[in-house]
């Protein structure tokens, strides 16, 4: 018998999530039934959507979350024992994978990395890697020469967004929350300028910065930093709204913001949400977009860097920094 | 020599536009330079973008807006006496067209109107059905057996809207604000639902009308109402933004609402705001969309109604009631 360890979420997060909102809880694992598989996670993954879709389940819910794993005994044939996986079983050491048809299961054998470490596949060559990938790509529609705004620049997902920009031939300006931050994403991730929205004067130093306006924003955080960004955007703008971290810790009942409705007409901008799953299903394309992104950052055009948190124990540290921006770069948990 | 009197504006409106805001001004129309010519009002337009967009120009300026009239004097072969032309010349009873290659000029001779009203082109056959027609038709990209809702849906735009919803098989819910309106959609122009917002229970009317969610949503109003449809839109709903008139009057810089992000976010909205020179600039493509009109017009599918106000010395009152919603239908004033 395997003993495993899980996070229960035992309350739905009001405000900064609360460590008591979880229960770490021990059980056994149960036996496998055909067609099931076990898994010993490597590394697990703490996203923004993490705070933000928790609402839609009944309460009490395993933590859901992408993890990286090696299949310890399986009665399924497509996932043999010693393989590697990427699964969404969340916050747990071990588990039993019980259901590949359910809806957002997302359970994969690694894919090939071309010799790249594995943690990356939870990271650019991942999910955050496939909503960068297509997120901006195809919703934002950059040509090149145009200028590329990210907020949430120095995160998993804006990381890669900018430096995709760069190699489509856009000028590109990251919005981050550190001067550190600023520093990697102008001296190593090659952004033409990054700004620290927490003590820049937004609006001039992205009139510096963007002196033609703004062609594409890809948004991470929402709120007034949006605002600003919609302002200086040129007509027929494209949006690429992928998340709204600055409203995550918010009250939606009472949470008030600067309207963007004038903004998106003048300029009769076109904005759209995203989530990651809209290219997995009916048809999944992560593979096109994993392969182009490895690729990428073989050749040297992609950096990717991990923030790495050690020990199950410290899941709940790791994703509330993630959440206040303490990571440069995919957020994730060695187990 | 023809005595003219236009209305000029010598002050930015704040909040409900006020009378002195505006100057009645008489002068004589200058001589005729070659390729000009000069028109005699009939009808002129009052319109919601006319308190939106002046902020634009310098102050003074002449206030702006479509108006029929007929060419009583021309140096421009293109243009001959007797005609009657639909152009941008604004609030003034008498006017010389200077240039005709101006941003905006929008003059054309009246189009063939098939023996409906003149003052039509205006309306359902001028800028507000155009914007119906593309705005909605390219924008919400509706498909038969879909739901639609329209907010401001007894407006110039709106009613018109909402009756080509119903000739593309679509239900079709409107929010309008007042118990006349909502009989004049139900019972005259064929809407599945209408709602007086500003009696109902938003939400649980909503809810009600549209059991399946809805799957484009036509704003001209923005604010809460918006906000409260948008909690109610299916995933990829479409929905195309024309006017925020419940924010015209509004201090933009202290003007706050719900944030609609996570709505655009979660349910993966596409929302793309619209301005009918679009359809006019490079390309001219009003004509198409005025032909289509006038044959629904005529085939009865489309009914267009016009809330005429008498006398140049009414534009004021005609134009702040038209924002306080006091016309069903298309608000114009007969000089």
């Amino acid at each position: 018998m395997v003993k495993a360890r899980k996070y229960v979420v035992k309350r739905y997060f009001q405000g900064v999530p609360k460590k008591d909102d979880f229960e770490l809880v021990e059980y056994e694992l149960p036996q496998l039934k055909t067609g099931q598989f076990s898994v010993k996670a490597e590394f697990i993954s703490v996203d923004p959507y993490m705070r933000a879709y928790g609402y839609r389940r009944p309460i009490p819910y395993d933590q859901f979350g992408f993890q990286i794993g090696t299949i310890i005994e399986s009665k399924n044939p497509d996932f043999p024992v010693g393989c590697r996986v990427v699964n969404h079983q969340g916050w747990c050491d071990y588990s039993v994978v019980t259901d590949l048809t359910e809806n957002h299961s997302h359970v994969y054998l690694l894919p090939d990395l071309q010799g790249l470490p594995i943690e990356l596949a939870l990271g650019a060559l991942g999910m955050p890697g496939v909503t960068a990938y297509f997120g901006f790509l195809e919703i934002c529609k950059p040509k090149a020469g145009e200028t590329v705004v990210v907020s949430g620049a120095a995160g998993a997902v804006g990381s890669i967004v900018g430096q995709i920009a760069k190699i489509k031939g856009c000028r590109v300006i990251g919005f981050t929350g550190s001067d550190d931050k600023v520093q990697w994403l102008e001296k190593e991730l090659g952004f033409d300028k990054a700004i620290n929205y927490k003590t820049a004067d937004v609006n001039k130093a992205l009139k510096d910065a963007a002196p033609k306006g703004v062609d594409c924003y890809f948004d991470n955080v929402g709120g007034e930093l949006t605002a600003a960004i919609y302002k200086q955007m040129n007509l027929y703008g494209r949006v690429a709204l992928c998340g709204c971290i600055s409203s995550y810790n918010e009250d939606p009942t009472t949470y008030k913001t600067s309207s963007l409705l004038p903004l998106i007409l003048y300029k009769q901008l076109k904005v759209e949400g995203l989530i990651v799953s809209r290219w997995y299903e009916p048809e999944n394309r992560w593979p096109e977009a994993i392969a182009a992104l490895a690729q990428w950052i073989k050749q040297g055009n992609i950096k990717a860097r991990s923030h790495v948190t050690e020990g199950l124990d410290n899941l709940y540290d790791a994703f509330v920094g993630m959440l206040a921006g303490e990571n440069m770069g995919k957020a994730l948990v060695k187990v």
